[in-house]
């Protein structure tokens, strides 16, 4: 049988980081390996009450087909949520997304064409590598330091790649690095990008999960030309399950995003975004969130400590204000899946880093999770993961 | 500011269909334009225990995330619904999708490349249109009659198009027609595929939806060889709000509409689907469809006794025995657009037949909806129509 898939098929392998997941299931697994919140945070009893609450006074709408734009009311408190944070929007800006992982796919719809250069860090978040390259995409990495992507070193790749389609960045505690960008890169990130007029696609999934250091403002609180679209979700402020996430972009594109959303998938179910407003207008989302911080304070600190304990000296790794992620940098000998094979055997994982360098390298890095694990388990985990460094040293 | 947008952009301008869909939710409108289900049938308090059970017993685990592939509980239905159309299918096979919309859109990614043939009845469901039109994908169209497309023009369709890459077809109470493939057009449609060699994409939301005739086996079930590739949904027989439809293919074409899965949404709101599960695990949907079926079957019979009474002698029009739709073709002499603008006048309105052509033309059509609507407005908005029709013979 002739199959004739696509082109676009041979740029989407099964991920590597997808089975190494699957491994890191298996129980007796301590896993720093996947980005996942913490459940026992998860508003369940709360829930409950919203879903009762949504059916009785509004079950057949919330069960009907709907408007692809999103439910108005969920709307309204994410353009509340924008308007915190000293961006500026109304109902034409907003749409709601399939978690912010279909923000990425209606990006890569809306202005990839095969062969074209996004800008990005290096490294940068392993979807979003594989969202833009079922679009053809190639990728211009640009490097990073503590505070973020280093403006000079894009000034050189937007004079390299004069056609790129735009800038890929996520500003706040970076997946997979833990990394900020710092207020005065994020000015310059904006001149740059009107300079050289190129778009920009900020994620920015992490940034209301603040535990530590000052707020800063969004990249888009600085975008007086509509260049930035924004996209964000209430996966890591409320619960992944429900997949529900936004884009805030001037009207023009959101337009064209609604367009395509809609052929993609109609809309975003009804019911979790009822439920997730209603939960909203009767409990503080604020005050949920602050649970989170604590606790993902705690967990950072506790594996920080872990770490300068039992990693070898020497050793380069972040120590992130906000988020999910520490990037740890080995020895340039020591290869990182060398290592997690190694871990594997006395189970304890993470995720090796070179898949968020779209274009390879890096071999020597990986990625840890501190909030989905309680504290005997990062202390414990974080010992055989020491131990296994030490004898590859 | 340049904007730089993709080329397959142009593809997709906001769907005049939506544009009419928006004129007719005004409140004073009778509208059979929209293709909805009966919102009084939705099963919204049993959905209520359905919420609170799987909230107590898997609540972290309904809100966290989950695997691209779907809630297994809810795969097992699948595969048992699918078994009792004698389709084999184990859980390699069912991939859970966004409603059946984003089985269409994960097909454009998988095999249609730039100028990419399709083969289609004509007409064919308009947002299969569009979501193959985002991969730039060109339309050859099969005639239909009452007994649905019409073998030998198939057949001729194969024979100009050799690189096609698949035939999309909706066999039962098609949308926009109603009309369904008689059981000998759907074996010679499985002989016609074999010996062509071309993929089958067998689009089936409302299959489940017969209220008259006798069932006949869906196109997978003469598959030998793994080319049809099936898709279906929740949203005609449970509700649309909760956006859950399914794909069954083979295994190998299963794996990759899960990573393009992946890269567009991650997974499908998993509390959806666990909440769907624990309805079907405690209420028999065979049941609840049985009432869908018994008012549709009502709203059908009374909207054809209506037509029969209202509408000007010699106008063609079809007889569904399951699904939505009912398809009305005028004298060639009049327009539906020009009716359609008459009608939003008189306060009743319909879907215009031309956007279902992918390649334009048939002007004298248009889509009637039954399922929506209560018998006074049924009766009331035929009568309307008739008059508005009536007027322009």
């Amino acid at each position: 049988m002739n199959s004739k898939f696509s082109k676009r098929t041979n740029n989407v392998k099964a991920s590597e980081t997808r089975e190494i997941l699957k491994v890191t299931e298996r129980p007796e697994i301590i896993s720093f390996a996947g980005g996942l919140p913490a459940p026992e945070l998860f508003p369940v009893e709360t829930l409950k009450e919203a879903c009762e609450i949504v059916l009785k006074e509004m079950g057949q709408s919330a069960l009907q087909y709907a408007t692809t734009e999103g439910f108005n009311p969920l709307r309204n408190i994410i353009i509340d949520r924008m308007k915190a944070l000293d961006i500026e929007a109304s109902l034409e800006n907003i749409l709601v997304t399939a978690g912010s992982q279909q923000g990425l796919d209606l990006v890569g719809k809306l202005f990839i064409d095969e062969g074209d250069t996004i800008i990005c860090e290096s490294p940068t978040y392993l979807a979003a590598i594989n969202a833009f390259k079922v679009y053809d995409a190639k990728f211009a990495e640009v490097a990073m330091d503590d505070d973020g992507m280093i403006m000079e070193e894009l000034e050189k790749t937007l004079i390299n790649n004069p056609k790129a389609k735009f800038i890929y960045t996520i500003p706040d505690f970076q997946n997979p690095t833990g990394r900020t960008m710092s207020l005065e890169r994020r000015k310059r990130l904006i001149e740059l990008a009107n300079q050289y007029d190129v778009l920009i696609v900020e994620d920015n999934p992490y940034g209301a999960v603040r535990f530590a250091g000052q707020d800063l403002p969004p990249v888009k609180a600085f975008d007086k030309e509509g260049r930035v679209i924004y996209l964000s979700t209430f996966s890591k402020i409320f619960c992944p399950g429900l997949r529900l996430g936004w884009m805030c972009a001037n009207a023009e594109f959101t337009e064209k995003f609604v367009a395509f959303k809609q052929s993609a998938d109609l809309h975003t179910n009804v019911f979790a975004q009822m439920i997730t407003a209603k939960h909203i207008e009767l409990h503080d989302l604020e005050e949920h969130v602050k649970e989170i911080k604590a606790v993902y304070l705690h967990r950072r600190g506790l594996m920080l400590k872990c770490i300068k304990e039992e990693f070898p000296e020497g050793l380069k790794y972040t120590s992130p204000e906000g988020g999910l992620f520490i990037w740890v940098e080995l020895p340039s000998h020591i290869d990182s899946k060398e290592l997690f094979s190694k871990c594997l055997e006395n189970n304890v994982a993470f995720v090796p880093g070179h898949p968020f360098f779209p274009n390879g390298g890096c071999t020597n890095t990986f990625r840890l999770n501190y909030s989905n694990m309680p504290d005997e388990k990062i202390i414990e985990g974080i010992k055989r993961l020491g131990t296994a460094i030490k004898s590859m040293m």
